[in-house]
């Protein structure tokens, strides 16, 4: 690196981070290299999604892609949040069509000690290849890592899979919340190791995916999950932006703020006006409907001027989707997108 | 009728709907008639859904077996959101494990004029018979009329069935704000019909069913559906309580009051206390999340005594799930949830 080469720590995706000035809204957003793209898809017909994940090379490659053709202000690493469950012990694949399936899933406290939270980081040094792939490809771009949130993590170890209520996982936690808590403890720790080890391979700044904390209750959530994401906040190394997600989360994003994170993303189910109100301390990321991608840019326009008009002034924003990016989603829509915040909120 | 039988409008039910004194917090369920009763599923064996729901003797029965067996302050009559669709212009199919089809569905302005918002409330007539038929048994009993909110309606007509991400609704939404609206329009015309159907049948209350309106953004409710639904609200008799509900909307609570409803239901995903501070001016509806009827009547105690105490003092409060009763829900479970409102409430 020579001396003109901007270091990532100045970068406007990391201020906004921060809280720091910036000379325009940074932009990334949830999934952007995945199957909207012909490319993805292209690697797809070849490789599997475990296999494109566990192949550095590859996983650096499409992250690097998705940089580069969308023009965003960082990169998020190609992996899963699923990937975690297997040094812990669990056995994950992915079926074509169906979505994950987790074998012998957890149904009680004994299944629970099947399980270790003190895993082996260097069993997911995969992930770790591939961040630093990325770092000698693109060094002066902020990359972001990764990892499940324990509850959602814990959903689909208890359901062994996707779900649509959370009987089983809700069950467990209302009836045996020891084991319960048991399981969120050992899931943290190796949350927490997965991380730390992506920071020390390179990784900017981290998110933590809680997919379906949504299906919770405030009061649940508060009980059952907000400690486990105190803990992991705080145990992970210092002056790396924590950034906490999950949709439909709306009713109880105070307790995502008071996991210690740096950045709360807001689902587009809530006016990003709303959120700015109710979290001043915090950065917000969000929340454009990735559905809009799908209609007339003049609509996006109008919606994109709305959310970076509410958040102005604020702490600090990170544009972003309310959730991934769909599959279907026209490509030219997405860069439109980028070029949109970028210019609207030119400084 | 004596003299000595109470009329429902003193009851517990309408009388909270006006935030009127109640001797205790009134409950009903929603979907308090369905798959999780065994004495539900017998009759299924024997009629299919739709067939059900258009034989008034039947609908009557399982809505009256519904209070008897649960003791629930207000019964709802059995029938679907879907059946305005049909003397509109469109067909409608129920099959088994897959949810409705709706056949030759809306993909634009042209498909919007096939559609009548002026049907004839006789041919949905099963809907007032059993209406009748429920009052002719349970006369003292409130009974809840309903119907499918407009936009709901309109992303079944559009998707021609369930959705998971609305795309093809959004984009009629986005890309043709005017055929949208002219459809929501006619849906909004036929919905009014077929409640004022209802009400004139004997229902003491009518519920506005908006189950997929979490889908949209704020902003999105604000322009594209609001509007309908303050007209339905106000073309109603005078005098007949309105519930509006949808899950997943938090994010604009305030929207679904600005309508002009008496009730605005909550889902589980917000807190009582916060929609209490939000709306003082309507009813509260719910808002206990549905799954803790699975988990020992100990933990769904504590979570019924904090709604209950969160709803203290307000406008009003129906107590209800902040959802339908799910299949596999133990009937003993949801039996104590009632005396369990009845005895922590009473006054």
């Amino acid at each position: 690196m020579t001396a003109a080469t901007p270091a990532p720590t100045t970068s406007n995706f990391l201020r906004a981070c921060r809280g720091e000035p910036v000379t325009h809204t940074p932009v990334w957003l949830m999934r952007q290299a995945g199957r909207f793209q012909a490319e993805y898809r292209a690697i797809r017909e070849k490789v599997g999604f475990l296999e494109l994940c566990k192949t550095p090379e590859l996983a650096a490659e499409v992250t690097v892609f998705a940089v580069r053709q969308l023009g965003v202000d960082a990169g998020i690493i190609f992996a899963d949040i699923l990937l975690v469950l297997e040094p812990m012990g669990l056995r994950v694949t992915f079926e074509k069509g169906d979505g994950p399936v987790i074998h012998d899933p957890i149904a009680g406290a004994g299944d629970v000690d099947r399980l270790t939270g003190e895993i082996e980081p260097a069993s997911l040094g995969y992930v770790g290849e591939a961040i630093r792939a990325f770092k000698r490809e693109l060094p002066t771009v902020p990359l972001i890592g990764f990892a499940g949130a324990p509850f959602t993590l814990a959903s689909y170890a208890i359901e062994g899979g996707g779900s649509k209520q959370y009987i089983a996982t809700k069950r467990l936690m209302y009836e045996d919340p020891g084991a319960f808590s048991a399981l969120m403890e050992r899931l943290s720790t190796a949350i927490t190791r997965f991380l730390t080890m992506q920071i020390e391979a390179g990784a900017d700044a981290v998110q933590l995916f809680d997919s379906w904390a949504g299906a919770l209750s405030p009061s649940d959530y508060r009980r059952h999950v907000a400690p486990h994401m105190k803990r992991i906040v705080s145990t992970l190394p210092d002056g790396v932006p924590v950034i906490t997600f999950g949709t439909g989360t709306g009713g109880f994003l105070e307790e995502l703020a008071a996991s210690g994170a740096d950045v709360v993303g807001v689902d587009w189910r809530l006016d990003m006006a709303d959120a700015a109100r109710r979290l001043p301390g915090v950065t917000l990321q969000g929340n454009l409907d990735p559905v809009t991608l799908f209609g007339p840019v003049d609509a996006m326009r109008r919606e994109v001027e709305a959310i970076l008009s509410a958040a102005r002034g604020h702490r600090g924003h990170v544009f972003n989707l309310g959730h991934g990016i769909l599959p279907g989603t026209p490509v030219d829509h997405v860069r439109a997108l980028v070029e949109l915040v970028h210019e609207l909120s030119a400084r």
